[in-house]
Order: C-alpha cells, then sequence, then structure tokens
C-alpha cells in the first residue's frame, strides 16, 4: 500500500487501478448520458441525397441564364417522396426543404423570389441565382463508412442526434454502476430527528448523491453505518454484495474510533492507497474489494465532495471507459495563500472576462468543514503543494463541481 | 405576433413571456437537479458546537505554557457523545474528530505528536500547540438564521449538502416540467425501418430529449406527426394535453407543406413570434397555448439543437424561476468569416490555455443540415450581425451544449 502521495501520484494509482467494466448493448432511447463504447461510422451518405435547403422551385439553370424568367409548374417534390423527373429544360418543379432534387434540376430558387401566374410561376427580374444553389449534396458532408463518433464520448443532444440519424438502434456503451455511498460517524443524525447540541445532520450522503447524479450515474443507494466494527463491517458487506463501487465518508483519519481502513483489510479488500499530501482530504484511502473500487473519503463535507470530483469521479469515468477531460485552467482575481506543504483545493466561483479570460474568484473557507462558503462556488481549483503565494493573475488548474 | 426580430430581442419575447411554474414542497431525496424555490437559513449556528477537527487529546493550554508535557487520560470524547468537563487544568481527554469539546478544555493536541505513557500521555518535547488549536469554534462559519442559499439555484451536490445539513426535509422547489417533443417531416424514418434513397432518419426527438436530460429536464415525452394539417392538428392536440411544454422541429418555413405556425394559431396558439435573424435557425416560431409555451423549431438538427440551447432550455429554466446563468466569452484560435447581416451561430470546441484563457476553435459546418460536424465541439459562439469578419483572438459569447 502506498501513502502519503501526491495529488498527481494519488490519481494516477487510482485510475490505472480501477477495472474497465464490460460494455453492453442498450437501446438507443435509454442510452442517453451513458458512455459511448463502439465508434459509430456513417450508415450512409451524409446527406444521403441531393436534398433542398429551402422551398421554392427547382429548375435547370440554363434556362434561366438563356433569359427565362417564366415557368410551367410541371410536378410537386414534397419531402419523403422518391424524386420525380423534369421533362426537360423549361420546366420548374414545386419543391420543400428537405425533399430529394427532382433528376434533371440542378438549382433551387425560393418561394420569397417568386410570383404565381396564370397556371406558372415567375421570377423576379431582379435575381441572380447562382448555378446549384440551396441543394445540399449527397456526400458532401461525409461518406457513408467515415468516422462520426468515437468511443469513450458521454452520449447527449449531438451524439444522440448522429446515433439516431445513421440507425444505430442498440449502442454498446458502459454499464450505469451502482453505486453505494455509506457514511458513518455517530455525531450524525438524519433529517427525521432533532440534532442534539453535539450533534451534526447527516449530508453527506444526498450531497455525494445529488453530484454523482449531475455527473450521470444514477443507481446510487445511499446509507449510515455506526462508528463499531462490527456494525461497520456488517453495513459493508451489504454494501458490497449490491454495488459494482462503494464510497465511505468518514471513520479513515488516525483516531482511535476510525475504524473503516482495518474494516476493510480485514474484509479482504486490498488497501492500495491511504492519505495524499493535500488539503483538504489528506486521509484518503483507496483499495479494490475483489474487482470494485473502495473509496474511503474523509468525513467533513467540504473534504467529501472535493475528493469525490477529484478522485472517485474521474475513476468512475475512466471504468465506464470515457475519454478523461481536458484539463482546464483559471485566472485568480485576488491573492492567495497557503502555507502547509500540501496541494490545496480552494473552492472558486467562476466567470469570464469580455476578454475571453477564465476568472477563478477564491472563496475561503474557515476550516474544511465550512461548506456553507460553499454555496456559491462553482467548482475549486488546484494549488502545487511547492508554493504557498500565489498572486492575483496566476493561474490553476481547475475543476468544476458539474463539469 | 413580432417577425424579424434580432436574437437580442427574440430572446427577451420569449423570457418576458414565458409563465412562472408554482413551487411545490418536495421529499429532499428525490430534488436532486430541481430548482430551489426558497432560500434556506443555518437551522443552527454553524459548526453548532465547539467541535474538534484532529483525533487527540483536549487540554488545557495554560497546562501545557506553564510545562506540563505529560498528562493523565481523564475521559474520552467521542463524535455524537455529549461533551463531558475536564475536573481541572492538568488533565487530558482523549478526544475525536467531529466530537464537542469537553467544558473546561480549550485546545487540542493530535495524535501524532503524543506518546501513550503508563497510564496518561506525553507530548512530543519539540511540539509547540497554539491556544485553541484544532477548535471550530461554534458559530465561526455562520450564525443560526444566516442566508445560506438563495433560491434559483439549481439542487447540486454542495445545494444538497447545505439542504440535508440544515434539516430542510421538504424543499419548495420547481416542477419538473413535461415536455412533449413533436418532430414533423415526411421524410423521416425511424430507427425500426431502412431509409429508401430519399428519406432520412428521425433524429431530432431523441437528440432534444437527451439534451434536455443534461440539463435536469427527466420528463420528455418524443413523437413524430406527419405533413398533414389534420393529422398534424391531432398530434398536437394530444401533446397539449400532457405536457407543460411543446417543442416542434420543422414545418415552421414558408413553404407549401410547411403546417405548424397555421394549425397551432387555429388551434388557439398565441402567435408570439416568428422569424429571428439569425443562422441557422432563422425560421424559430414561438407562441404561447393558454399558459403552456410552445417552440416551433427549424426541422433540420444543427437548427433545432442550437434554438433549443439557446432558446428553449434558458426559457424552461426562467419558467422554473431559475436564476439566470451569466454570460461565457471566449477567444476564437482562427479567423472566421460571415457576410450574410444575421447573427450567426458557430459551433466551436471549448480548451483553456495555461494562461487561464478560454479558447473557441471553429468548426464550421458546411450547411445547417451538417451535424456530423457537431460531434467534436462543446457548443457554439454566438457571432453579432453587424460583423463579418472575425480574426483570431476576437472574443465572442458562447454557449455550452451542456452548461
Amino acid at each position: 500500500m502506498q501513502t502519503e502521495l501526491s495529488v498527481a501520484q494519488a490519481e494516477r494509482l487510482i485510475l490505472q487501478t480501477v477495472p474497465i467494466w464490460p460494455a453492453e448493448p442498450l437501446a438507443l432511447d435509454a442510452a442517453a448520458g451513458r458512455v459511448l463504447r463502439q465508434n459509430v461510422l456513417a450508415e450512409r451518405d451524409l446527406p444521403p441525397y441531393d436534398r433542398a435547403t429551402m422551398d421554392g422551385i427547382a429548375i435547370v439553370w440554363r434556362s434561366w441564364s438563356s433569359g427565362q424568367r417564366e415557368f410551367p409548374l410541371e410536378g410537386v417534390q414534397s419531402a419523403g417522396q422518391a424524386p420525380g423527373a423534369l421533362s426537360g429544360a423549361g420546366v420548374a418543379w414545386r419543391i420543400a426543404t428537405g425533399a430529394a432534387i427532382p433528376e434533371g434540376a440542378d438549382t433551387v430558387v425560393p418561394v420569397e423570389r417568386l410570383v404565381e401566374t396564370n397556371g406558372g410561376i415567375r421570377m423576379d427580374d431582379a435575381y441572380r441565382p447562382k448555378r446549384g444553389q440551396f441543394i445540399h449534396r449527397q456526400a458532401s458532408d461525409r461518406r457513408a463508412g467515415a468516422l462520426l463518433l468515437k468511443e469513450g464520448q458521454r452520449i447527449g443532444g449531438v451524439e444522440m442526434a448522429l446515433l439516431s440519424a445513421n440507425g444505430v438502434a442498440r449502442p454498446r456503451v458502459a454499464p450505469d454502476p451502482r453505486i453505494a455511498l455509506v457514511s458513518t460517524g455517530d455525531e450524525l443524525v438524519g433529517l427525521d430527528s432533532r440534532p442534539e447540541g453535539w450533534q451534526v445532520r447527516s449530508s453527506n450522503g444526498p450531497a455525494m448523491s445529488a453530484l454523482l447524479k449531475r455527473h450521470g450515474f444514477g443507481r446510487v443507494a445511499a446509507m449510515h453505518a455506526p462508528d463499531d466494527p462490527e456494525a461497520l463491517a456488517e453495513r459493508i458487506r451489504e454494501a458490497l454484495s449490491e454495488s459494482d463501487a462503494m464510497v465511505l465518508s468518514g471513520g479513515v483519519s488516525k483516531g482511535a474510533r476510525d475504524f473503516v481502513p482495518g474494516v476493510l483489510t480485514e474484509m479482504g479488500t486490498r488497501p492500495a492507497l491511504h492519505r495524499v499530501r493535500q488539503r483538504p482530504g489528506f486521509p484518503l484511502w483507496f483499495g479494490m474489494h475483489g474487482e470494485k473500487p473502495v473509496f474511503g473519503l474523509p468525513g467533513n463535507p467540504v473534504s467529501s465532495l472535493v475528493c469525490l470530483r477529484r478522485y472517485v469521479i474521474p475513476a468512475l469515468g475512466k471504468a465506464q471507459g470515457a475519454r478523461p477531460a481536458t484539463a482546464a485552467y483559471a485566472t485568480f482575481t485576488k491573492a492567495v495563500t497557503f502555507k502547509p506543504a500540501l496541494t490545496w483545493f480552494l473552492p472558486v466561483r467562476l466567470s469570464t472576462s469580455n476578454e475571453g479570460q477564465l476568472l477563478a474568484q477564491p472563496r475561503q473557507t474557515n476550516t474544511s468543514g465550512d461548506f456553507a462558503s460553499l454555496a456559491q462556488t462553482d467548482g475549486f481549483a488546484q494549488l502545487p503543494a511547492n508554493r504557498s503565494h500565489f498572486p492575483a493573475g496566476a493561474t490553476a488548474r481547475i475543476f468544476r463541481w458539474n463539469g
């Protein structure tokens, strides 16, 4: 087991240790939010036919260029109809956006430039159509077989459009893992009772569950365990049997009643990591129970949310086969100082200047228990351990709570 | 009805026209993702008691400052236990993180600085504790009654932590509206059939549904309507009876078979807006059916996703009582040119430089039907109508698909 690693070392160790869950085929209408585990190729040319992009008439451009301005209407080409054919130059077909261009036609004149006449249609004299205009040519965007989506993307609106349009009725996707959240701490009471003066309300389960939901994890079960080794072991055994990954909060420090690492190890969970040179979140614990990742997060609310976002969510994404997010950087709006030789996770509010500078406004917390200060934040900055003063204008890597 | 408005005018008109849906109380464990419709005040002081932030011993600082290094252990203060009391200076209580400080003690010495002795505990000689250290003082973060969360925030991890910790068992939240998506177009076929050469697969329903889901809207029903006024009216009537808002795609242009505006108006939907000086999305239509917002989006996939993100999602957020997102700006990595006197929505890939500059890499599409090009994008830039050339380094407002 590794101890007191740097943030970079801890991150690498965790990402290298988690398994990659096997992909599964899923009906497309249930696949929003899942990680795509296959490439998607163009089923047909895109567009699949020469397609009108305006409502109007389809004509032969040479009939206009040779002076013709009034056209007999020979047919109507609607969207969804097999394309007809012009009998020759000099005639027009009415055509709708999305319809296939009738054979022989090479130009679309939009309805705004036309007036109806007796038995035909007349173009605006001043209008000068370009040959081929308002036709989205077959295969002009992509050829059949072209790579459209690479595996590892989470399926949002754009990905869903491409999957649907290319007939991928059952894409291969990563599973939505069952995640057990176990919060420990005898000082915690639930929503249904009134806390005594020395108790606090339990908040880590609901908070972590909500954050996981924002990141696309929908199968989260939150439960509580008392600070007692036997009862804790029982709870953990139960939680592990019904989940693919487990996240505990509390009980990972060095105190006499911090039973989590010991209980897990005794149950056969292989410890991989304990303690990371960071604040908040120093006591972080990570191990594997068989093929199931197990995270032991410190119990205070700021530490648990920061560690969830910084380590657990990227690790679950890795296990889903998601491509890692690219690092983002922001500029501090005011100076901050932090003396300890630890990486510092500092909550920030993010905005952009009119010049496109991503700005981080630090929201210093009193302690790692001061989660009221998180209310106005969008995420946190990661400040390196080897510096203690960060002037206004300094840049730092940032992590968004929700992105 | 307003026509050919600017983007800013259209946005203002839509946001001023949508209703604010009434708030409802909801069990907290179902409230993740909802918009909070009440302020949240601190239920008690935060923290509610003088709280140990390290495992170790609680002592009276003056006993150390007067030279004492070894302490008899008089008691154990665990988390969740009513605080005990020191019998006087010169003794120590073992204490756990999260526990209440026993009466009389004023300083916590962490376990790393201690060794057990026969019947007592001894501090590291070189260690110099500060008076009051490792005690998170009652009310030092917030006093009881302090404002913690303002109405209008969407409930994510941080908000859920504060709601739980302050005992808000049934917060008032905005409803999760039922949204009907109706896509029109006789050229569209579903996933279950093989498209003919002149047909395309339907993709707007699934794509818009996935994008709405990413923005927290979970009750979306997608359906298709043929390009026939009577069947369309029937479909719309059905969709309206089962939804709080409706989004149509296709059928809003000037073509002979663009029945959507006419059918809606005939059904009593009050038109408010038709056509916006923008590309893509020029034919955008908006009206109110009773108290239900109805959006008619152009049918091609790029237009419908852009209009959904630019107008529909902010309008639904407004109706939920969500605070508007602050505008974000990014810098172009290369020059782009767009001649028409229209606002241009240009798909972009976003990243940040190491210096914290938010960068937009334009992904020019061939046409508004070229949605394969959207695959690698994070959102789109909004480029003003009164300029045609935007050099590398120019800044523009951006909209993230998912944020």
